[in-house]
């Protein structure tokens, strides 16, 4: 059992909780609660912290027995939580490294392009949002939040698991790709003409979302297809970043149901 | 100028952004930052604060000269505010008293009925959401967290001062009315059979949706006419409750504008 605060292991999980740099250094991330251990995949798990009263039932005790695990003291697993209220259990996970190609498997992908997010919270539910839409992947520009920032993990609610992403070095870049590529690339911007529901998202489709203070970038704008506009009535001058991905990617998912294109929900 | 830390007021203003009970007992809550003062209605604002170093453009000055305003230190302001990077100017205002006839007014109503909703930046989103979907109140169950804690406010983006609302005794009774009333209250819930896009919101439309963790409790979705389902594919389980309520009336914003039915959006 882990016991002194100076441990170097404990003051290694501070640092990988709070620091971009030390994760990415490390090539890992903490993964902290009951479910997210749980959903974890095995292959990814490199270690497994449980505090001195964490019990977890049997799903956990099993998933445990496979990965091995060490104990740590109640009071230090507090300093080692990112939680106020932490269940007893993180573990570091190794990070992915998904190739574009990944996000492209299927016939008509449904992205999400994301530019300068910055609310955990927001990327986080974006993530949660695209995986029950039944999209592809999502593609972040450089100065977006860090996708292993633990408040994200926290509201990924385990997609981060299982939704392919990457950093793309030009964002722009790689909407003109996605456009070679037979995607279409639909910018969501207060100065669309067109209201989303006039289009058509049967076919590969990207959904550029810009930042929550500022929208997206001029330029990026341009790097679209089409510029899309979510109706708004009373004085509202624009949706929540991660409301105004879930208005849109439902309703492609709403046409691709229509038509059976695209998977069935479940 | 307010100087001193053990003024009075400042004291008051504290424990106004910080209890529940206090701004109740008085009335009022705190809006705080440029857009939130030149949002508040001038007949709601009761008091307002600028900070030392404060400077708000036109609008505001114009606006300072009609409410009148008192002057806080710097190191002073920090502690009424609410945010880590104060704008320098909140006001006091008083608390709205919506009557259950003015959420009813218009002939189709679109509602939203909130059950235990826990976190205040997904009850704001909620509030900024249903304005801008052209809802026409919200009505919350009484152990839904306080609509004027600040950080509920200020994820309102405004829509506070403009979306009618109000806490339900027992939110039971509310739906019961409501269908007696002639509004389909719909609930959203895991186990629905149908699709929410398998129904019709022309007319009079009220969703049901339930606390982030739990959902909606069995006895509020038995007291709906009808139980929706948002279809979710991968692994997820539920999705955030703001998106659950953003993809819910942004369908019937969908059919009703292109029915013709109900307002346009700008």
């Amino acid at each position: 059992m882990i016991t002194a605060g100076t441990n170097s292991r404990i003051k290694r999980l501070v640092q990988l909780n709070q620091k971009a740099k030390i994760r990415r250094q490390e090539d890992v991330f903490v993964a902290e609660g009951v479910r997210m251990f749980l959903e974890a995949p095995l292959s990814k798990i490199r270690e497994v912290y449980v505090s001195e009263s964490f019990r977890g039932g049997d799903l956990c005790a099993q998933k445990l027995e496979s990965t091995g695990y060490e104990v740590v003291e109640d009071s230090l697993f507090k300093k080692i939580s990112d939680t106020c209220t932490p269940q007893g259990i993180l573990c570091v996970t190794g990070q992915f490294h998904y190739r574009q190609e990944q996000l492209l498997r299927k016939k008509n992908p449904l992205l999400l392009l994301l530019e300068n997010i910055q609310d955990p919270g927001n990327l986080g539910t974006m993530f949660r949002t695209a995986e029950a839409a039944g999209a592809d992947g999502i593609i972040m520009s450089r100065d977006t939040v860090d996708v292993y920032n633990p408040k994200v993990i926290r509201s990924t609610m385990g997609s981060i698991f299982r939704m392919p992403f990457f950093y793309a070095q030009d964002l722009r870049e790689t909407a003109a790709f996605l456009r070679r590529s037979g995607v279409r690339v639909y910018a969501a911007h207060l100065g669309g003409k067109r209201f989303y529901t006039e289009a058509a998202y049967l076919e590969g489709a990207a959904f550029l979302i810009g930042n929550e203070g500022n929208g997206l970038l001029e330029e990026t704008v341009r790097a679209a297809d089409q510029i899309l506009r979510i109706p708004m009535e009373g004085e509202v001058e624009s949706l929540n970043a991660a409301v105004s991905a879930a208005v849109l990617l439902y309703e492609a998912s709403r046409q691709r149901r229509q038509t059976g294109n695209g998977a069935k929900g479940k």
